[in-house]
């Protein structure tokens, strides 16, 4: 790869995700003027990224994006992704290196590394990055400093381009990159983020009474605070990820039905114990 | 009640919440110079609230406190609450105004009523603040702009007092008082407080990788924070409350169960709608 600046960088989707990234690229000076193009169907995304200087120059469709880019970040939901995918793959500029930012990982990369041109590199990703306020007008709550990435790297991955993603994503302002599986990457996103949600979800769906927030203090505003999720969009992961996700969602009730015995039976030094345990588990986590 | 400035202000108990109080009242200036006398069993802590200015006079027993205060913040869990009212009930300064910040209400404020002196008046309430860092040298971390104050008053308290006691919390800094009966307290607070630190505890006793968080994007962090809890505080507020508790719980095993239903089952449109509809709610509530 020739070096970043000197790339035509080509973004697909300016949602919340792909936003943020487009930014973070012009603000750490990786896209170079007139260098950073963009898709989105949405014409008033495409009018409100220009006018910010986002991006470069914007279109409703992929032709442009795939043909010219040297460097492609696809920033699409995982159904959406597939669907590019299967229009779109043909099309790519010989020699250029492609990642995207899907939440699940094993269906996606299988289905993108099947139907992938020798010529390509695609290099699979996941920035643990969000915000409950979704699309493009709200990418400039999603901060990247500091956060976690994910990359799922395909055995054909050239070693060069692989360090040319991570010098990338660490100037983009990631604090953390960590290479895994897909499997891996399924199995312990399922914890950490889908279960958070769904957990999240469940809390808001059990309780009617939309004043019992006078009642809060912090704990219930922070566990819950997701519950403003993208519905179709985490309806699409949870499902797709469902073998995972179930086997958490299980191994959760186990734990909080052995707290619930003790509470009800009123084994306060059990429980204390367990609690104790916990607290000193936490507090060795980063994070 | 004479004025705040006036009073001479005692503070029983200076762990995380009374240091925190007494903090606020000597940073607003409901403390005057010379009026802010405090007990607790540590005396490094006491060396430490006299050393910062926070406290004018620190004492290893309550003695002093309950004869000299004209305004009692009693800063006790509930279990060493009920303890100390058992042996200092009788000695309170003839017209003293008794506050608390006990998190569970109903067996609490039934126990104090029972044995309190008609010359006293008591107005038991629960500051909706805290700190995963628990103690005196972590009071300073426990802010109380803008939050929630639960009162649960008696029928025999004063109205004048009332007002006193609201007044002062709004100049220590909280935003929003609700006035209810210990029954409702304990029943919204075993959801918004209780449930959700049940539910910290159980998403770290399910999961040993403590390497795990560098797979978190912020989500696994909010919902476990509040994990590293005081086990020996919360073991007791868990146990005192539970029968409020086992309720909320089983509410929230309810959704979470009808939510894994519809994952397991590929319900992609049910699923969709249903978390439409937590997003919707969790908007409206405020905070």
């Amino acid at each position: 790869m020739k070096p970043i600046e000197e790339c035509t960088i080509g973004i697909v989707g300016l949602g919340l995700m792909g936003g943020a990234v487009a930014m973070a690229l012009r603000h750490c000076g990786a896209a170079s003027p007139d260098h950073l193009i963009a898709c989105d169907k949405d014409e008033e995304t495409l009018a409100l990224a220009l006018a910010q200087g986002v991006i470069d120059e914007g279109f409703a469709t992929p032709g442009e994006i795939v043909k010219r880019s040297d460097f492609i970040f696809l920033c699409l939901n995982p159904s959406t992704l597939l669907k590019f995918w299967e229009s779109w793959a043909a099309f790519f500029k010989s020699g250029a290196l492609i990642t995207d930012i899907a939440g699940i990982k094993v269906n996606i990369v299988a289905a993108l590394e099947k139907n992938l041109r020798p010529d390509l590199d695609f290099i699979p990703g996941h920035p643990m990055a969000g915000s409950e306020k979704g699309g493009f007008a709200n990418a400039g709550h999603c901060n990247f400093k500091g956060k976690n990435y994910i990359l799922t790297p395909l055995k054909r991955n050239k070693p060069e381009n692989l360090e040319f993603v991570k010098n990338l994503l660490y100037r983009m302002g990631f604090g953390r990159i960590t290479e895994t599986t897909p499997e891996e990457h399924d199995r312990k996103i399922a914890f950490t983020s889908q279960l958070c949600h769904v957990i999240a979800a469940a809390l808001i769906d059990c309780e009617q009474d939309t004043q019992i927030t006078r009642f809060g203090g912090g704990s219930f505003e922070d566990l819950t605070r997701i519950a403003m999720l993208n519905a179709s969009m985490w309806s699409e992961i949870f499902i797709e990820n469902k073998s995972e996700l179930i086997k958490r969602i299980e191994q959760f009730e186990g734990s909080l039905d052995a707290l619930k015995a003790l509470i009800a039976n009123g084994s306060a030094h059990e429980l204390e114990a367990r609690l104790g345990a916990v607290r000193e588990r936490r507090t060795i986590m980063k994070g």
